[in-house]
């Protein structure tokens, strides 16, 4: 096999009140990468589509090139690849766009090799893709688009991920306004200090989603889907965000929230029918004060990067 | 039936990395209340024993009594009780020994009218008597001392607990070394604020926590049994904390916390030899320093309150 295609998922972290420790993986959007082996030793950045120029061709600061080249040092294997990076989502969405290059990239290389490491131990490469994105190196977005479904990045230090059981009903809905909220803004507002108040009931909450998730109990994650420190701050970046929350709740939406750092919303909703009928009503809401937007509806994605070419 | 006789578990609560949210119930040790139906309205504390006379008579600031107050306030039920209140556990020593009182009599009082309420509808009254011994009204030990197992208080306004399922293998050793600690005291050194960093650490901590005890993942317990906000500054008001925890890690534990506001001291294991082997270790560390302490070795009690006369 000289070349090989991959998917890598979209992402919805901090999931309400999981900030920096929840993360999702959904069945589209996602981007695609392509990588074939050259004959000489060089990393190449063959061609960029979707980012309208905005992306650097330049494999020291690219978030699909950085994973690879990090693995190569890791790995101390020799070799040259061309790389095509295919973005089929926006940039700076809060949908996890720079990690699901960095994954598609590391993927399709590990694959390309004869898979050396396995899919978990790709998660601290993928990760320097997010540091060249946002300046530190975050998991909850990598490592669902590595490893597929709800993951829980327990410790950064050291690195310690787990997956969590989803109820097949859970649906997401995504919506993501044509308004740009920069990750590196979304990060500077947010205070460094917790009250004791705010930190136990999002504890509370943390351990009302994951004995939700895990025991498919829908009203136990919608009344844990309430975040006390990261919503408050940042939903002021983002035009309409109450609105268009309470518009998914007054459709059947089991909770609403920030996706990431914005200015993507995300729902969770029991079956596909809601999920969809969320999706229309805050679209509507958005575009009732002209914002445009998009909406994706998807179960969780179990699987995450997968060979498509 | 005009009298019964009710056990209430003792409690450990916060469980390393859940500070007010987190609390379980042992087999044993417990205390024992009577309650006898009166011929007149009157409420009356007719005796108390285990507490070295350090317990009050007066039924408005009892702990066993006024959830009884309340209770038939709520009700309105007018009816006339003896009570008799035996303390089988230390006071002030971190194991929830005002809740297992505040649960017993009113287990003991609704049994005795024939169950007008199921047992999760007297958690508010039993809250009461937390009032009255703690200054507020907590439910992290009254909370599993009336429904059993392991419970999370989830929300406070609402109340919101629900129960995890534990692993079977799972053991608790306690030690309680013969030294006072003042459950105010021990809330008035925390401070009102949490760092940004300290709160993500310990929000992946308690999903680790949940996920671990609900797929018997003895790992990840142990892993997220890390407390990087209370156990730093209460273990200053427990002589030889870090030493008699890492005699319980030595010896095999999981890991080892601050029961409550201690100055108790828990553990959890896998199974129950190495539970004894921690108990004895801990117990020894303690007595190296002319601290005598008591161990108790014991199951998740999956009960809450029994019938025992």
């Amino acid at each position: 096999m000289d070349s090989i295609k991959i998917f890598a998922p979209a992402t919805v972290a901090n999931v309400a009140c999981g900030f920096d420790i929840f993360g999702f993986a959904v069945d589209a959007p996602g981007d695609e990468v392509i990588v074939r082996k050259r004959t000489d030793k060089q990393i190449v950045i063959t061609q960029i589509t979707g980012d309208e120029g905005k992306l650097t061709y330049d494999i020291s600061k690219n978030t699909v090139s950085v994973p690879i080249l990090k693995y190569l040092q890791y790995t101390q294997i020799s070799e040259g690849f061309d790389i095509e990076l295919h973005k089929k989502m926006p940039l700076g969405s809060g949908l996890g766009s720079s990690s699901a290059s960095s994954v598609a990239g590391v993927f399709a290389v590990n694959e390309l090799l004869g898979k050396p490491l396995v899919s978990k131990d790709l998660l601290p490469f993928s990760m320097e893709g997010e540091r060249v994105a946002c300046g530190s190196a975050h998991a909850d977005n990598v490592a669902p688009a590595l490893l597929g479904g709800f993951v829980v990045v327990r410790s950064y230090n050291p690195l310690d991920v787990f997956k969590v059981p989803t109820p097949s009903e859970l649906f997401v809905t995504i919506v993501h306004p044509d308004i740009e909220v920069n990750t590196k803004d979304a990060r500077h507002i947010l205070r460094n200090e917790v009250s004791m108040k705010n930190t136990i009931a999002q504890m509370g909450n943390v351990a009302g989603m994951i004995a939700g998730l895990m025991q498919a109990d829908y009203q136990l994650i919608a009344n844990s889907m309430i975040d006390f420190i990261i919503e408050p701050v940042r939903a002021i970046l983002i035009p309409e965000f109450f609105e268009v929350k309470n518009a998914a709740l007054d459709a059947g939406a089991l909770g609403c929230s920030i996706s990431g750092a914005g200015p993507s919303i995300f729902a969770f909703s029991k079956g596909l029918e809601t999920a969809e009928k969320v999706g229309i009503a805050m679209k509507s809401s958005f575009e009732k004060v002209g914002i445009i937007a998009n909406a994706y509806v998807s179960g969780i994605n179990q699987e995450g990067p997968k060979i498509i070419g």
